[in-house]
């Protein structure tokens, strides 16, 4: 089978690479030219056997709307595009509108794993019509971990479902991470009692209720620096986060731990907090607290 | 009547100039030489009426502790000893029953109004028996404000009962802070469209569902300091408010917004979060995305 | 003055009770024949003198939008209409754009004080421009309480500005709301020790640092109904405080007891928990806890 | 190596299988007769050579207390405790002091891995001295799970620390199935989406960022019961999560994430909501929204 890939940036880039050794046909487009294997989107739909698939793997938002705008202009009915960037599902919606008219087809895959995929292969959630998912079944197969299909691959829905299951799917991965996070904290503190936290974390991979692959990666970046010196704890979030609160918020469901991780990153990146020199400003107020002043 | 009051500091003090401006004579005591009227706690007594009405009003713990074994040691059957302070109420059933072999009778007094109490007068929730509180209520209705008494005073229960009030008023009172404050940054954040923060705060005075005592010392500190510039958002916390957490976890009652209120204080104070570097390093291992160095 | 006034369920109703009282000459429509004063919208535009202002009160979103749509039609340049509903910010810049077009000028203007508003007049946070603003000031202060205008009234920003405001002021609201009620139940859980939980809200109204109209209303309510054995716990949610937390999390504002306070609501609709489900499955699988089956 | 072993409940009946499965010789006391080895905790002591090692597998609280009081007398200098139960890690401190006055030593060990650990063998988390610790190091091996002894074992410091790292590691465990349930009722929810929930999370396990042992006992569960139909959204929780909110609060750690999912807990096992029922009221008075009558 022969695919194109449009964005070869990290995760682009290895996806390539796995869909080679694994024995996909692939012709990559990016900007980067020391990275693309054609010189334009045209090049690359010109190079594909039809019905052409082509595999976006470009950021979220203005960027893949314009590809797929370009692609639909290049495309013929019968060719297909996937979305595997971390689009929001409402998007795949307009995506695949957009391309019905032309007769082209339109697959969404949420896409886990990160820089691990690689090698592990990757955490596959996709959506579209069955005759689709069935035709590129085998660059599904090329990119998921080895095993059982069924545990590393699922076909969740029709447009759209795809990419609502990977947003519901880093929604957990926040609140697990900042579960562990809290963990971390609660053990780091007491220095008194626990004397060997990063061995704690190691000695949970086997055995324990809370082992996991992320309780992997915090063992490895323990061991990489055990006190996390030379790390600030400053985090970004991505919109995945963000829109798994909002779709919580427009179907009424709690997602207290969820919305917890968030505000948690949101805070982690203040240099100082609005809300808390409004606290601040209150206890003084009813008080007489002292407040610290700004150029203490 | 005549009663000793044993600290004298920021509260302490306000309350004598309440009391003694409502007809109650005063004796009181503190470490401080500039504010006492008397040299020690055993004067304190000896210059008080039988039977005798001893306030404490010293910080919560072993310094109320203390004070409390000193008097035991001083007070006589049918004496009164009321503590006024931040006492946790499970201290109060401790105080009672130390004082009770003695025939020292105990009333626990929840105080709240801060600063502004010397003026407004203080709301009071009280614990103890029945006759006690009666043969003290001049005390209370000096202190009290103006108006219906009920509308400023409670006897919520037996002892300890006064101070569980407080304590649920006091975690009650950081909810409500941090819900102004959470406002605040909303508003303050889009200052595209807000045009007149501190206004609009003050607009909510009359008329709106979110009117209160705690807004007006909003809308104060936002006319000392419009922007908060001179301020820190650094929040300290006491026991009130944790063991309003305590209680709710030991009768498995639900506080989220209590407890997000004492969290935010606790990384308000963070100058680095142990748990966000967690975090930080977590999405580094993953997904590669760069963290900030502790040094950058 | 003599404006129109579209709308005239509970609050418009009230409005025009308020303002008619206030001096200001009202032509009401609603589609209730019994309250309504003119047959169509057609006649209250009829009935008004140029330029006109017509006050928009009836529910955000669609209903809003028809109103607005219509009023398009029939009004001319020069004139004015103000949607004093609950409607996002955003609809207002694409009303307002709308309605420039034809030269129809609009304000947006956020309205607290729910059923007591009649009597005790309405808190307004205002958005649109200084003339129009200026030249509707008579309504606004018919509507507004008594006491300083900047007390009961702002004029927040630009179009926008003033549901802008209202929605924060609705979030904070909620978080106002969740606080108390979260003292409520610690205060009822024990029994043992509160021995008048209605009576220890009622004594928080003076002096404390609590005090504030909400709590007001809980003394109401508790006198009512003292241990709310009349009510179910089954509480709805408005379009406000989910669009509170949607602003929050667009503007990486931390809100976690505005969030708590919304789920909490979305909780006590919910006759089962999936989540919880969930939850309990999970601790059957790996601790062999019993899980109560659905059919106990 | 010979042990006494006390309590033959579910976890430990398992773990005395799992000790002779892999060489260890086990003296397990219980009352109840249809289980236990020896009539009575006398009886088992005698059994055992000096200098005894006798594990204790009963719950957390009064019970271990008493255990370990009566082998206080009955056990000599040299001989060893380990308290492998839940126990609050305080009262590890309290144990080890009373033991010591008669040269008993005293280990403990926090126990993870459900009715798993049998075959899987158990995460074990430990505190005490290092020549003790050596000393059982054969029990320990014979319960951990196969593979690096450092992935399953940890000795985290001194008396006391086992537990506080087992309090820990239960607080993460809450959180991350608290994580894991949101992300449920969010898929759950738009079944016009999300065309298979249990597929979705069978196909987690491979290669994404959320596998997990918990996931895996998830999909499990769904396995059995795909909608949960025969679950009842009502969940216990134990001492352990609890302290871990108290240790948090008492050394200033923010645990939103953790403390959300213990909320979420006490909510599921109320039939009503008293502070909904506050919420509502409140909504009642200020808007007159209407309420849900409890006999409705």
């Amino acid at each position: 089978m022969h695919i194109g890939l449009v964005g070869l940036g990290k995760m682009g880039n290895n996806m390539r690479t796995r869909l080679r050794a694994n024995g996909i046909e692939v012709t990559g487009f990016d900007r980067n030219p020391d990275v693309t294997d054609v010189a334009t989107i045209s090049d690359l739909v010109a190079a594909l056997p039809a019905p052409r698939t082509v595999w976006v793997m470009v950021p979220a938002g203005a960027i893949t709307d314009s590809v797929v705008e370009e692609l639909n202009g290049l495309l013929e009915a019968g060719d297909l595009i996937i979305d595997g960037g971390n689009s929001r599902f409402t998007d795949d919606f307009k995506h695949a509108e957009l391309l019905s008219a032309k007769g082209i087809d339109y697959i969404d895959a949420g896409v886990s794993g990160g820089v691990w995929g690689v090698d592990n292969g990757y955490g596959l959630m996709v959506g579209g019509s069955k005759e689709q998912v069935e035709r590129v079944m085998p660059v599904f197969d090329a990119l998921r971990p080895e095993g059982p299909r069924d545990e590393g691959f699922v076909h969740v829905g029709e447009v759209g479902a795809g990419h609502y299951a990977k947003m519901v799917h880093n929604g957990i991965e926040y609140a697990l991470m900042q579960a562990y996070a809290e963990g971390f904290e609660l053990l780091d503190k007491r220095e008194d009692i626990i004397k060997d936290v990063p061995g704690t974390f190691k000695a949970w991979q086997r055995g324990t209720v809370v082992r996991s692959w992320l309780l992997e990666l915090l063992v490895r970046a323990l061991e990489e620096d055990p006190d996390f010196e030379q790390i600030e704890g400053y985090v970004e979030d991505s919109g995945e986060g963000r829109w798994t609160i909002e779709e919580a918020i427009a179907n009424a469901v709690p997602v207290p731990t969820i919305s917890a991780s968030i505000f948690a990153r949101f805070v982690s990146r203040q240099e100082d907090s609005p809300a808390m020199k409004a606290v601040a400003a209150l206890r003084n107020q009813f008080g007489g607290h002292a407040v610290k002043k700004a150029d203490d």
